[in-house]
């Protein structure tokens, strides 16, 4: 991109760090906006954890883990294996450092700081010129039912169960009551692209999607809205979305994804190796950009970036 | 001591925990119940952190640092460092082994646990047979009036200042609507001892008479109770005892403290180097037995507590 263009990125955790990291290379990161899922979002310990945003933030930084791509490298467990050794709750593994996100967080929460707020300043502390903006500042809370259990928190299903148990529904406590994030709302009128990353569309998007007004915002500006696919070859690259995708009722394949898409964003990015299903896509009323999408590396990461951006670029 | 006894010990924080170590080597552990101050207890980063309970808890597990006489041996300061990197409250430094046990407490407070129960878990977790008992299960705030900020937590007073403050004013906030923990009235009403550990008079052992119940139960078997001075030779061992006492009008000296404590016990052990004051003290109607109180190594810390036990014993 030579022109200057400001892009919000419609956010999950991994997935959307790495399209971001590559989004970040191609635009200024001041003019960059990745706004949340805060549906993952848990109180533990009495800590407010915040995945997503942690796992972005960790990525531009840098310091993210790489071989888990969420966490921080270098990480100690001295607070956790306390934890063990009392018999805690111990399935949500926090490392030391991490935690020390979490104290901040939960402090300035407690001082009545919004969570955009605080966000914001401890990805000033990381030096980050990208915004990093919850979708919400009120609470959103992601459930999934499972059998046996019932309806539990997302991440006692995804941690704790590590998600290997069917899912029979998904639902978002509170976002019917929850107010978009003003940066959030500002950003998706303002911005000259909106990218929906490649996180997974049951439950890192849709619950940006239950936000009153988000859709709406978005599905107003579909002819600049482009999605990247999180289904690669009918599987994620990451996390329990093929699964989901199956057990809701959907179809496991980059088609599958269009369908889900096709109201919010005019243009769907897929992978090479679901060049075959170009034309079912375009066939929806997609338009379809194959590429390379497994951002193994920093560069594959631009490019794929300016994919996005050159297919809803006047 | 030959004789089976039980001993209720009313505690602070490193003088309760040293005179503890000692007590526990003439009586069999499950037969002591220390009966803790947590006016001291501060809610921070969303934690709750019950310093005088750890400290007995680490010291009686002999995994407490034995330079500072509080925290963790060996312990490490990643989650902290991190809060500095965000510009978050750093003042109560946190280590990250001692993290793990205020998550677990926080935890579990929040699951609807007693701080009792809570207390119980977290000393057997570390092997202990003492019954660490915490004064209440409800919140009492220990504040502290000083010039400038007016009423602040004691936790600001002590560790943020470094008690270098005057003091005009201590109160107990909560105390009067407090209940005594079940277990500690149990064991102020069956032991055969109860023991005022060499604590701060004003903010260690003000607070526990402050819980309704307390005080009336020492006072009715003031002939089986003893104190041991923490003021040795006009100063504390340890912490800002002589500053309170002199800046709130009291005798910072070993006849002061038996002026406190004369309602309460029939004995009060002084340091050689008070030696002078026994005539004194018992003027003031209390026996008053002189020995070692520096408690500098585990063996002086059983020897003292053999005079205590002995002063009171049938």
């Amino acid at each position: 991109m030579e022109a200057p263009v400001t892009v919000a990125v419609l956010s999950g955790g991994v997935g959307a760090a790495r399209l971001l990291r590559g989004v970040q290379q191609v635009v200024a990161p001041e003019a960059i906006a990745a706004i949340v899922n805060t549906g993952d979002d848990v109180i533990l310990h009495g800590l407010h954890i915040s995945p997503d945003i942690d796992t972005i933030i960790y990525t531009l930084a840098d310091a993210v883990n790489p071989e888990t791509g969420w966490g921080l490298a270098g990480e100690t467990w001295q607070a956790m294996s306390m934890v063990e050794r009392y018999g805690g709750v111990s399935w949500f593994n926090l490392g030391d450092r991490d935690l020390g996100t979490h104290l901040y967080r939960t402090h300035r929460l407690g001082e009545g700081a919004t969570l955009t707020e605080v966000t914001g300043e401890i990805a000033r502390a990381w030096g980050l010129g990208v915004n990093i903006v919850p979708m919400s500042d009120d609470r959103v809370q992601t459930r999934v039912t499972v059998p046996d259990d019932g309806e539990i928190g997302f991440q006692e299903y995804f941690v704790e169960r590590r998600h290997g148990v069917p899912v029979s529904a998904v639902r978002f406590a509170g976002a019917e009551a929850a107010a978009l994030s003003p940066a959030a709302a500002s950003s998706l009128a303002t911005a000259d692209v909106v990218i929906v990353a490649p996180s997974n569309p049951l439950v890192s998007i849709a619950p940006l999607l239950a936000v009153p007004g988000l859709r709406d915002a978005v599905v107003a500006r579909r002819a600049t809205t482009v999605a990247v696919s999180p289904i690669v070859g009918g599987k994620a690259i990451k996390g329990p979305a093929e699964e989901l995708l199956r057990g809701l009722g959907h179809e496991a394949s980059a088609v599958g994804v269009a369908t889900m898409y096709r109201d919010i964003a005019s243009v769907l990015v897929i992978d090479q190796v679901d060049a075959e299903y170009a034309a079912d896509i375009e066939a929806i009323g997609m338009r379809c950009i194959v590429t390379d999408t497994i951002m193994s590396s920093p560069g594959v990461s631009a490019s794929l970036a300016r994919h996005c951006l050159d297919a809803v670029s006047a």
